[in-house]
Parts: structure tokens; sequence; C-alpha cells
């Protein structure tokens, strides 16, 4: 039988929503949404209630992990994330499975409460940040550009480095794990800044991280999707497929689909990679680049997504023409 | 005869060394120290002071082209450049090429001086930035994350914008020949970039334009080796030494060595790759960086360089230890 292409967007619940938006302005800051069940609940199902999107994310924060193991965190506005900055010789965090059960409690209810209130049929995702993703953020204090504090540690000290890390495995693949107890579906690894990584750190701090978070998601959780989102790493995201274990590599978009195809596509799904700018210019740019990526993956084992997060600028009715796109795509796969 | 690998690196004159900070101090704005001849040399021959590098690049700003089609450029402190944007109806640049050598004649003549100044042997460098990553400060009007602006200008009216391309096109190869009449020995186009542009536009908006510069080019200059650098597209930078014409191919610091000696190196010349933050950190890093990237491309046609500038941090003693290791290695091809 046929079936048509399953898609949901990154960051389909954001700014770019009006409803989103009022909702923000409600809930005061942005960490008070994400711990609010109610308040969460109601940010992962608002593109649900607008989209037929196939997934529904639970609307959260890469850095609930970093929060629960001690790490202070706060938001100010326009700036992004800002955390008391744990550098080389510190000590580290300790991860203690307990603390962080209860102090993520609130978002493991809102998964619940997700879980029972999508649809039949779509698929709800949990998440988390990868150990090198969030060590950028534990060390740089934020965001960063030049990432030279946690590049400088992990060149002086990098056994020092491997045990932020393996305790940023444990604190992620126990999050996973929470949120598939929780009744999600799947779960989504986001390693956005591994394109910081030179080409010969890349094993060490992304991909082995990644393997042993899938492995430790699979042994309670054997038969949960894995996806991981490994950003700027270009055709090396091959070595995700290969060697991390993940059921779904999702592309960003300079990977061509072609590539992907033949390539990634062979090993495992592929979810992926409209650039998120052509959804904010719909129109015949939407639907070229949407049938590009249609034609080359459509075929295979695939999940639409996009290359990065919905842009905040996004016209919701461009994402309502997308999901008609992708589901009215006539060559879907046998499957 | 074994010569040893010849090294320079990218923003080499600049914010790390103490005496540029002085020189800046003194020239008030950045655009002072681009536009007066004396400031200029002083700046470009700083790192020559200091360190035995077989490279010397022009001190200058990409910027300075735009500026010379009328568009006005200021630089606010701490945060980048700004530019008055040009958008998709606007009347578009037009390009002169009388206008943009009397604007830009103390670029020239700071060439001329440093050209005559450099020790012997010391290859002087101009550069231009790619008619791409010009563009996208132009109609973004700066510094830019989503690059929304450019890319629907680019979704919409590609015709259009293909015009806007083509002037930069003429300007960008004006102005890299009119450094070669000035005594430059070689040039480089920067695509900084190119990363921005999802895969199926990375050839019509970087790959092309840089092919029908560096035709340009060599049509006046059919001698000088032009070095191209094309960031954040990983290992499609395949393209650029398939299709763009370029004598190198500079990669940034994710596309791995070996892998550029397989592919890139067989076509021509491999500049790059030491991750900046590894010359921050020095030491048994910087060694251990420096030689994997020695080994696995010094024995073909090679220029050692970072894979993205000197950062501000950096201390100007691992710049020196970094000539000492890469002139002092014992591996350097026969050419």
């Amino acid at each position: 039988m046929r079936r048509p292409v399953p898609l949901w967007l990154m960051r389909q619940a954001g700014r770019y929503l009006p409803e989103y938006r009022a909702l923000r302005a409600r809930a005061g800051s942005f960490l008070d949404l994400c711990y609010d069940p109610a308040l969460a609940v109601e940010a992962s199902l608002q593109p649900l209630g607008r989209f037929p999107l196939d997934g529904a994310i639970l609307f959260s924060d890469i850095l609930v992990v970093p929060q629960a193991l001690g790490v202070k965190l706060w938001f100010e506005e326009g700036e992004g994330p800002r955390l008391e900055a744990v550098r080389k010789g510190d000590a580290l965090p300790v991860f203690d499975d307990k603390r962080q059960g209860r102090q993520l409690a609130p978002v493991y209810e809102a998964m619940e409460r997700v879980v029972s209130a999508v649809p039949a049929g779509v698929t709800v995702l949990g998440f988390a940040g990868a150990p090198w993703t969030l060590a950028t953020y534990m060390v740089e204090g934020g965001r960063s550009r030049a990432f030279s504090e946690v590049k400088g540690w992990v060149g002086r000290d990098p056994e020092g480095f491997a045990r932020l890390i393996g305790t940023l495995e444990n604190a992620v693949a126990a999050h996973l794990v929470a949120q598939l107890d929780a009744g999600a579906d799947a779960v989504q690894i986001f390693d956005s800044w591994a394109g910081a990584l030179p080409a010969g750190a890349l094993g060490r701090w992304c991909i082995a991280p990644i393997r042993r978070i899938v492995a430790g998601v699979k042994a309670a959780h054997p038969q949960a999707p894995v996806i991981a989102y490994v950003r700027g790493v270009g055709q090396r995201c091959e070595s995700v497929a290969e060697e991390a274990g993940a059921d779904a590599v999702s592309v960003d978009s300079t990977v061509p689909p072609t590539w992907a195809a033949e390539q990634l596509q062979t090993r495992c799904t592929v979810q992926g990679n409209l650039d998120p700018a052509a959804l904010v210019t719909g129109g015949e740019v939407l639907r070229q680049a949407a049938s590009g990526i249609l034609e080359a993956l459509g075929h295979g084992p695939f999940v639409f997504n996009l290359g990065e997060g919905v842009l905040p600028r996004t016209p919701p009715a461009h994402v309502a023409e997308l999901c008609d796109l992708v589901h009215g795509w006539p060559g879907g796969a046998e499957r």
C-alpha cells in the first residue's frame, strides 16, 4: 500500500504562531512555559490544531538537562540562554537519576498529557540535546561563535572533558528514556553545534556519545526509534548512520537530497531537509524545493522535515501549504 | 629539492596582536584603517615583523567592494558591519570600473607599498569577498543568522538577484585584477557564507559566480594563482575544485585532511585547515593538530593555513610556534 510521506517540523511550536506568542506572553518567562505542564502541553499541541502534521514534539528546551544537573540557567530577552559557566578545574556536575527525575517531572507529566491528547496516528516525539552541544552551552555560558573555551578544555584536559561528556551521556539517556516511559513514540537527539568540531574530533565528541546514548535508550526501549540530528557536518553525517546506531538521520539543508538517498537511505531512515527560508518565502519556491526533496527521498524510508527549525517570520499559511504538498505527493513509497 | 610547507594565516593581521590594537586605536575607525594606505600597510606588515610567514595578505575588508558600488557602510563597535540594505525592487547598484578604481585607489596604493616592502620570498595576497557572501551583507544590511531576506529575494526574483550577483562578479573581478596590477602575487576569494545556501543553490550562487570571476582574473593575469575559500559546505568543496577553476581550494576545519588529500589535492593545491581554537590552546594540542594536517596534506601541493581567521584571544607566541612546526616539518614534498 502506498502511504503518504509523513512530516513534522523542528520548532513547529514557536514564535511564528500568533497563539504561541500569546501563550508566551501569558506564561511569563520561557522557562515557566517549559516547566508548567498545562502550558507546555498547550504549546506542543498548537501546531496540531492548525496543521495535519504527523508528529508532535514536546515543547521543552535542551537546556533543562544541564539545569537538572544543577547548572544555573536563565534567559535574557533577545539574547538567548545564559548559564553559569562550568570551566576546566571546576567541580563537575554530578548526575543523579532521582534528582533529575524529580526536577524534570513536569516535563514528563507534559509528555503524558500530550500523548493522551494527540489525534490517532500522530507520532509523539521527545528530545534532548547531545552531550557536545550541551557542553558548549555549559562551558561557554551560553551561545558561542568561536567555541574557544570549550575547545580549550577539550585540548588541555580531554580526560576531564570526557568525564563531563560521560555525565551528560547518562543524563541525556535518562531524560530520553523517561520521555519514552511517559509515552513518547520516538526521540530525537540534537547535536546542533557538531559543525563547530574540527574534522578529527567529530568521532570522539559527537558520534561516540550519541552511540552510547542510543544504546542506553535501546536497552530500555528496544523498539523506540531514535533520530539523530547532527548539524553542520555535511556529508560526514554518513558516520552518524554508520556508527551511531540511530534509526534515522536528520540532515540539514546543506546536504544534497540525492546524495542522502544514495548514501544514507540505504542504511537508515532519512529526515529533512527543506531550507526554512523556503518556508518563509512560500509560493513556487516552496513548491519546487519541497518537490525536489520528495522526488529524491520520498521513494524510500523518509520523514519530511526542515533542515533547521521554523523561522519566527514564517507565515503559518505556508506551513499549511507544505502539509498539502507533502501529503498530496503522489510518489509515496510502498511501505 | 625538498621545500618546507609554506604558511600564512587568515586574519593574521588583527586584534590578537597588541601592535594592531594600538594601530587601530590610533586610526580612529576601522574603515580609516582600510583607506589610509600608510596605516593599511603597517597593519599588513605587522605579522611579518614577528613571524616568518610565507604570505602577507593586504589589510582590508571585503565590504569595500559594496561600498565602491555606492552602498552606505559603517561599523558599529562590537556589532560588526552595517550596510544600507539593498532589497528586491530597489534600484540595483551599478558597477563603474573607473569610479571603483578611484574609490579603491588607496587600497591599490597600499598593495603597491606592501609589495615593495615585504621580504624576498614572501607571497603577497590580495582578496575579495565572493558575490554570494557580499550579497548577504548587502541584502540583510549586515551579518545574519537566518539569511531570510536574501533567500526570499533569491526565491521570488532569481533573475533580479542574478543581476545583483552579476554586478558583484564584475566588481569583484575588477578589484582582484587591480590588486594583481598593483603587484599582488596571488588572490583569494572568500565565500564565507556559502554554508547558508541549501544544497541545490550552491552551484548557481556560489560556484558559478566564482568560476566567472576566476575566468575574468585569468584573462588579465593568466599566471596569477587564485585561491577559493568556500566555508561551511563540507565535502561539497569538491565542486569548487572541479568546476570553479581555482588553483587552490582553502578548506575549513570541518573538512577531513585525509579526504582533502585524496579528493582535492589530486586536482589542485589545498590550503588549510587548522582549527583556530587549537592555535588559542597551543601546546600539545597545537602540535598534534598541526602534525595531523601536515602528515595528511604536506606531501602534495599544500599551503598551511587555518580553517577560519585567527581568533582575537590567540597568544602571539602560539603563532610563532606554529611557524616553527610547519617550517620544521621534515616531510615536505619534492617540488
